[in-house]
């Protein structure tokens, strides 16, 4: 089934698994309860857009109630989750794959790459989380990694090799559950 | 019709119009097309977030395609536009209103006032663009003047004068449509 990275846990929504224990849970929703804490205490804005569709039916069964009676999936122009950090601006995507040896490019968009090259050549801070769910693996790979990769190498993936030298590890953490910014914390700022 | 802001525009799309003729042309179309050009010019890149849904059926006719059969609008997170310029985090809501006297503050959500004044002060740039569709008067209020507003006021809308005096009036533009970068330029930074 051909939808969009994400719509899925948005369609089939299970209940809130406990912080402590990430069993079954995605990296998106682990992302998202980071992102929730690292605004509860004030640390940085950071948030998930909305999966972008376009809508071509709308029903009124009352006034002040629509419902959505069609719409589609689009492509996103840009990525998922971007935000203010320490007065800087924050935009990555982030994306799992079941493979143990590389991560397929096909799986962001030409223009997404595009964007994240755009926002870091223009002073924010752009990179990607993947993550390796049979290796249980995440790694952070800033974008200039990412666009040096795609420039000399002619490779339709990059290997989980590249990921080990060239990006930084993620490690479990108990709150917030993926605590990426502690990366950009010591490898950017 | 009791639907967020801006859905109307995306459910109804008609022809896109020149640039040069902005007769019938929203706040949102305007804002769509001047980010447009600022990206185009390299010069910042600022898009609209997606309108936020809760998709609750899906449907797949064929194995590579999904329709969205039912689905609600949702209250936005955060303000609809953000993104970065000059290594700066911009974030900022728009609105029309018909009135010729004031702008209501309802047409705003509390948690959006609450995530403008985060991100103003964190570091990030903040602010409201209004327009005032009858007078064809369009405004930039920072985040600080409105914070200063509701803290100081006891009124549920905010007066015309009150912008005539404390935001900055944007004035037509050939391309971008709307130059608010402008402003920010030589008021913020």
């Amino acid at each position: 089934m051909n939808y969009p990275n994400g719509i899925k846990k948005e369609i089939i929504s299970s209940p809130k698994e406990t912080a402590y224990s990430n069993r079954g849970m995605t990296l998106e929703s682990e992302l998202n309860d980071s992102n929730e804490y690292y605004r509860s205490i004030e640390k940085a804005y950071i948030y998930k857009k909305p999966t972008p569709i376009k809508i071509t039916k709308v029903d009124y069964p009352s006034r002040d109630k629509a419902v959505i009676k069609e719409a589609f999936f689009t492509i996103p122009s840009t990525t998922d989750y971007n935000g203010l950090y320490k007065g800087k601006y924050i935009d990555f995507e982030a994306k799992e794959t079941k493979s143990k040896t590389s991560f397929t490019l096909s799986n962001i968009h030409p223009h997404q790459i595009k964007h994240l090259e755009n926002i870091d050549k223009n002073g924010g801070i752009a990179f990607l989380i993947i993550r390796f769910t049979t290796l249980d693996e995440t790694y952070l790979l800033m974008a200039n990694k990412l666009i040096e990769f795609i420039n000399n190498e002619n490779r339709k993936s990059i290997p989980l090799s590249f990921f080990r030298e060239k990006a930084y590890r993620i490690k479990d953490n108990y709150n917030p559950r993926i605590d990426y910014l502690k990366i950009i914390d010591t490898e950017v700022l």
